[in-house]
């Protein structure tokens, strides 16, 4: 059957409303459109069939997608937040950035990364006085194979001591930057330990999470992206072991290969290593 | 199986992050809402991994929601609009409200309802000067039985001849009233003749509208809720015989049993006879 013909197909078992709907998209000059909205409307039909949906219900759920699309100004995206609560965000990425074996796995990127910020030499500080336990964070970046990937570029950037990332306060650009492995394709630089820390409450879904139960916070982390010319593009975290969160993040970020120690120091200071392998491209 | 046990055996076959998220809402106090949020869950996942989304896609559809959020102000709400060119708004009406054979079918209410506007006497004329062509619609209120529903409340509301609803515009109230049936169940008035209309299409409906060639148009209608004590209040419309737009409404209104001739005149008006059938209410 050709796409044509199995859309035609899945229509014809379908309430005739359904199939109205789905029909009323048939004219759509892009064919993955057509594919899109054909199965939104098969699902969220399905969804209000399978809970029969009551009127004052649906009017909450217009309600509460309405105040989440207005308060979504600046920094805030309480849509994205919406989609992270859900689980989707963490779906996407392991549905479209699955790795091969031994390759480091991705999560989510949230909403807190900036492109084109800072760069640091190896070894410097990147802190830039946010507050916080001091640590140094060093690793490798490899492909499968085990070579070295001379020369990739490190993004790194996390919440401080008190759990905020620079975008959240009025600071100036701190705990964040850009950096480029050596030829041995190894990185090192200076910081301060990533406290865990609520996703914001004063919005929609933080109703949402009160009425349910659910806990706001996520474990301390690291966020790092990583990039050499050939290779998959990596956007991870690294987890701190021990983290009282990692069973509940708020996201569903959490993957256990991702958790590492970060090792005190004699001098009351943390030392985090990590290595990172990154795959071939998928298209050449 | 009882509800907890049912639910259980659900997540059981589904992918661990899915069953993940679900059990995330365990803790839920009010049973309802866990069911809810669990079948939500349970079908955006599905859906995602049923279109293979990919981040860009996901991006797009992040965007669409907050700008029909950011849009929604005042008497324009665009997630009520989205839900009815979706089909979900008229899925609601023939899940939620569907009635005994013989009594008049219900269709959406649609965003342009008042409550409490002015009450005329019958035979008045609602229109209060809005253009349109004059025509007069009388009717009978009825249960299945054949009774007439003495006193039942008969609200109307319309667009002009123009195809505008008064509260799109500034002219105060216009082609919308309340009545009372009298004795015998029956009801006149004068107004215009209702003319079709496009939903709005200056937001992000308008561009899926535009983007997938559909139609905004919706055919020339008459709202009307009756309301009698011991009735399921009735929400429907009378649309027009010989409409263009009858096939292709943008919201999917239209129900065979609700299409009627305005018969033209030998004075250049219009005359509308329709006859509403209630039906008993369903607990009590």
């Amino acid at each position: 059957m050709n796409t044509q013909d199995k859309e035609k197909a899945v229509v014809a078992g379908m309430a005739p409303l359904t199939a109205q709907v789905i029909a009323s998209f048939a004219a759509t000059s892009d064919a993955r459109l057509r594919c899109l909205l054909g199965a939104l409307v098969r699902h969220l039909h399905e969804f209000v069939r399978a809970v029969e949906l009551s009127d004052e219900e649906w009017r909450r759920a217009i309600e509460f997608l309405t105040a989440a699309g207005r308060c979504s100004q600046g920094g805030r995206q309480e849509l994205v937040l919406l989609s992270d609560v859900l689980g989707l965000s963490t779906l996407l990425v392991r549905q479209n950035h699955a790795v091969p074996l031994g390759a480091t796995e991705a999560t989510v990127m949230g909403p807190f990364y900036l492109p084109d910020v800072t760069r640091f030499s190896l070894g410097d500080d990147i802190a830039n006085g946010a507050p916080g336990t001091p640590c140094t964070v060093s690793g490798m970046v490899r492909d499968v194979a085990g070579s070295p990937l001379a020369n990739a570029t490190v993004e790194v950037w996390q919440a401080d001591g008190t759990g905020h990332y620079d975008v959240q306060l009025n600071e100036g650009q701190r705990n964040r930057g850009v950096l480029q492995a050596d030829e041995a394709g190894a990185f090192n630089f200076r910081t301060v330990v990533a406290e865990p820390y609520p996703v914001p409450t004063d919005g929609p879904v933080g109703d949402l999470l009160r009425s349910t139960g659910r806990s706001a916070w996520r474990p301390g982390h690291l966020h790092v992206r990583i990039s050499a010319v050939g290779y998959e593009t990596l956007t991870t975290h690294v987890f701190r072991h021990g983290d009282p969160y990692l069973e509940s993040d708020a996201v569903f970020g959490v993957r256990n290969s991702l958790i590492a120690a970060w090792q005190p120091q004699s001098d009351g200071t943390y030392a985090l290593h990590f290595d990172f392998v990154l795959s071939g491209q998928r298209n050449g």
